[in-house]
């Protein structure tokens, strides 16, 4: 089994060794950290993404510290301000510095982080294989995968634990402009471990389940309100109402971590990101001079077009 | 009022100018086509694109056949050769040939193919712009547009003569993919004549709608059976769910000249295209080595989720 691992924690040599996303999908590259700058540089740059990932990268940045004799509270700082957004990494450098301010050893704790999280994306993968039948074709939406986390992911680890038990299955990944995280990201780690994917425009998926091509879709989540509404990447409302109209069951694979029990839906901020992102691909404008567009960086979905969610304890069926 | 017409006859010269298609959206260059040949090459190599916009492109071809005494039986197949799928290629040929084997000018007839196809688009437009209200936000697919035709388009055609009639409209242009037409030519050719628009990645549809951000769907047609099931471009059928979905009028905007009262929807083969359109962007791969894609030229959307169809003549309701 080739188990794409983006976060590996070098024992011997004390370094953190980064597959550098940057170069997917055309090279499997790593990039080596061996001061907590580097860390900051690889997070800053986004040679790794995904929230969970930036997390327990971050962890290890503080790791470095420690063992360098570095002033903790400057690595802290420069950790924390690597990217604004991601609550993951406030949370990973918080947990750290309470074990720090409680005499415990920081790469231990960073450890710990890691390992939960990749047993986290474990237990998500065998709760949620259950649902996936031999012979199915299951559609999935941007990169909620190995790359995103320290192993496995959360959709794509219902995918993986599906295929490592034999059951027979084919993947679509939608491509997910206007990054392209499907096309890039989630084709080339499906791939990599062997597992059957083919890309799709995303005004595809809707023809596709009319011809009875899709028999499942499974996404992450970024946030999950107490009511089940999800907030995920742009693309995901689409494909829920499109499943609802189809009968296609959907399905999102998030760990409990993501539900946020304080907010409702008129408080979440949908973040609207630069238009650079719309109009450039790879650096190539597609889009002629003074035209405008909208780049909502996610969307909401209610519970109602919700069949389960996947947790890696439970799932959780919003209708019932 | 700036109206853009890909082609263009010079009655002082005898040639046939064209809109390079290839260089847009960054460029409006022009290409002048002196022989028959000249207008094959502009066929074959997408100068000119959009199967009204080729026709009369091809007859004019014909005509300067004639004009140059060039053995005209050879031109009719040198330029029946250039595309393999285009069925207006064919009909505008076989009625210069009809023409010419009365012995009439194939200039004129040639003229008179493009005034009928310019006044076919008019009254589209003039007939489908009442059901635009003042202060509508549009969305549109694709490229149904000038550049697909002599003048005005179809969709565009509505779309344009709302906004002559001063009402007060946005329009939305979804990318398009995998060609991004609606990124590339429907953002060029409404910008240029200062209508409103934005674009969006194909997605994001379903969260506008649920944002009430989209009053109206139109788009063209590539063919229309006589059950009212609509062929056109890869992504209307999505979007026609999601507007059913949302309660947003989804318009179809078409001449009689798309209607194919032989087929039924069992009958029409959905073109599959190479999958470099997919796994390329503007040269630049996108997609890791080794992984397929589905690349699906056009979808069927069925009469229930169409809500008019807009002809030269009249506007169709398919479900009263």
């Amino acid at each position: 089994m080739k188990d794409l691992r983006p976060i590996i924690w070098d024992d011997e040599n004390n370094q953190l060794i980064l597959i550098d996303q940057r170069k997917l999908p055309h090279k499997l590259e790593y990039f080596t950290c061996k001061t907590y700058e580097d860390v900051a540089y690889t997070i800053k740059d986004m040679v790794v993404r995904g929230a969970p990932a930036i997390g327990v990268s971050a962890a290890y940045g503080m790791a470095l510290a420690e063992i360098h004799g570095a002033d903790i509270e400057k690595a802290y700082k420069t950790l924390k301000n690597t990217r604004p957004t991601a609550v993951n990494l406030f949370w990973a450098l918080n947990r750290i510095m309470d074990a720090y301010d409680k005499g415990k050893s920081i790469l231990e704790e960073a450890k710990k982080i890691h390992e939960e999280d990749i047993e986290t994306c474990r237990k998500i993968g065998e709760i949620g294989e259950k649902l996936i039948d031999d012979g199915d074709t299951i559609l999935t939406h941007c990169n909620a995968g190995a790359l995103a986390c320290s192993a496995y992911g959360t959709a794509l680890s219902v995918i993986r634990f599906a295929f490592y038990n034999n059951k027979k299955i084919q993947v679509i990944a939608d491509e997910t402009r206007p990054r392209l995280q499907g096309a890039k990201l989630t084709a080339f780690e499906l791939s990599y471990e062997g597992i059957p994917v083919k890309v799709i425009p995303d005004n595809m998926a809707g023809y596709l389940m009319s011809k009875g091509m899709i028999d499942k879709i499974i996404v992450g989540a970024d946030r999950i309100l107490s009511d089940y509404h999800v907030f995920n990447k742009i693309g995901t409302y689409s494909l829920a109402v499109l499943a609802k109209h189809h009968n296609v069951p959907f399905y999102v694979a998030a760990p409990y971590s993501t539900f946020d029990f304080e907010s409702g839906v008129e408080d979440v901020v949908v973040e609207e990101r630069g238009e650079e992102e719309v109009t450039y691909i790879d650096g190539v404008r597609i889009i002629p001079e003074g035209v405008g567009v909208y780049n909502y960086a996610f969307d909401c979905t209610p519970p109602e077009l919700v069949t389960a969610i996947i947790t890696e304890k439970d799932i959780i069926y919003p209708n019932e």
